[in-house]
């Protein structure tokens, strides 16, 4: 019921709900369950995303977009976007919700609330 | 070449892919590209998750697992979730990693790392 | 006993010690206690640095370097500058920790850790 | 000038002011300042206020309460405090904002929007 959508997931096929189903076996064959309350959880998320945050925080522009060229920075990036996507996942199936439908609804509300703007208009992109 | 896995999303499916191709369209259609560096997501991503943190800093245990109950409080939950997806799929476009393979290898990688414990065994749910 | 080293704020001028003090009170006239424990107010003060940040997540450097002739974000800034020190003069009393000895005793240990670099040498500024 | 209030430190004094001017000095030396902009330590500030929370993020509520007589969580509790309030003063001394009076008239306007309830009446802690 807290699955993502598209039902189950096909055996081999990579998916959000295929690696949802992972994680939560991960957590109950080690009982982490009790942790993982969704203050926890949002807690963890926020603690990742300043992880992934801080490989970038002294980098200047140059470097930062050059962030993949370097074999460790690469692999730590990976390793914190696994790390954010892990907790978010785990963070919705404790709250019950489809980050896919989650997204999408959101999407159809900010192409109403930000129109695409006639050439030449100044941009901002203030999406929250 | 940037893609979530999986190949070209079908019409009408909920997938990562077709979510991320939308949101690439969105930014591009109002000139947003150029905001949408890596340093700059990370920041946003960072920035959405203390968001969605926010919800909980000062529920009760009780008040955070009932926390969807509440439809004002629901809908912020959903907004957040959003949020945090769309800058976490828009980092990992900006710097060509898939984030479902990224977390699929970090799976594999933690189930080495936290074997499954004994029965009785203490447990520590530390995965970082 | 938890408070910020220098003892008693004398009338009239602001101290940290002096601010430490108006908050504890204005909590306590509040009955928000029991709401600050340790693990709230941490991520309370993560939140707060989130929302400094969100004032210069879009910005370019240039833009970054002139925030505060820009009324609207200066008074911004002052706000979240403010909303950070509260949460972490507070945490710091809920944890019985002297912020101003804890940052005395790091500038020491960073000292030691981080040598006055040679002249021409390459420099990289990873304090943690 | 932008100094925190109160002049000049005396020698051997612990204020704020004096141990801004150490981590000026520290900063200088090491010729980190073109990496200090206002963005950048926005963005530190926050990755470290995530390393605090992450001390607590898997604590129930009475682990928290006793994090300092554990000696390990105790000496990562005061790093991070003095990480945080590092990168806050620094990140105050490039923006030009005396951080005390900064937080001295906030708790002034929230004197006035959040005022000291009846007794009995519902308390909400929503600062910010």
């Amino acid at each position: 019921m807290n699955g993502v959508s598209g039902g189950a997931a096909e055996p081999g096929e990579l998916t959000l709900e295929g690696l949802r189903q992972r994680l939560v076996e991960f957590a109950a064959a080690r009982r982490w369950e009790p942790y993982h309350t969704p203050k926890n959880l949002a807690a963890a998320l926020s603690v990742e995303a300043g992880e992934l945050l801080e490989i970038f925080q002294w980098l200047t522009p140059e470097q930062a977009a050059a962030v993949m060229s370097d074999p460790e920075r690469a692999h730590r990036v990976r390793d914190e976007i696994a790390d954010v996507l892990a907790y978010l996942v785990q963070f919705c199936t404790a709250v019950g919700v489809d980050p896919l439908e989650a997204l999408a609804a959101k999407i159809e509300r900010n192409e109403h609330r930000f129109p695409v703007p006639d050439e030449g208009a100044d941009v901002n992109p203030d999406v929250d």
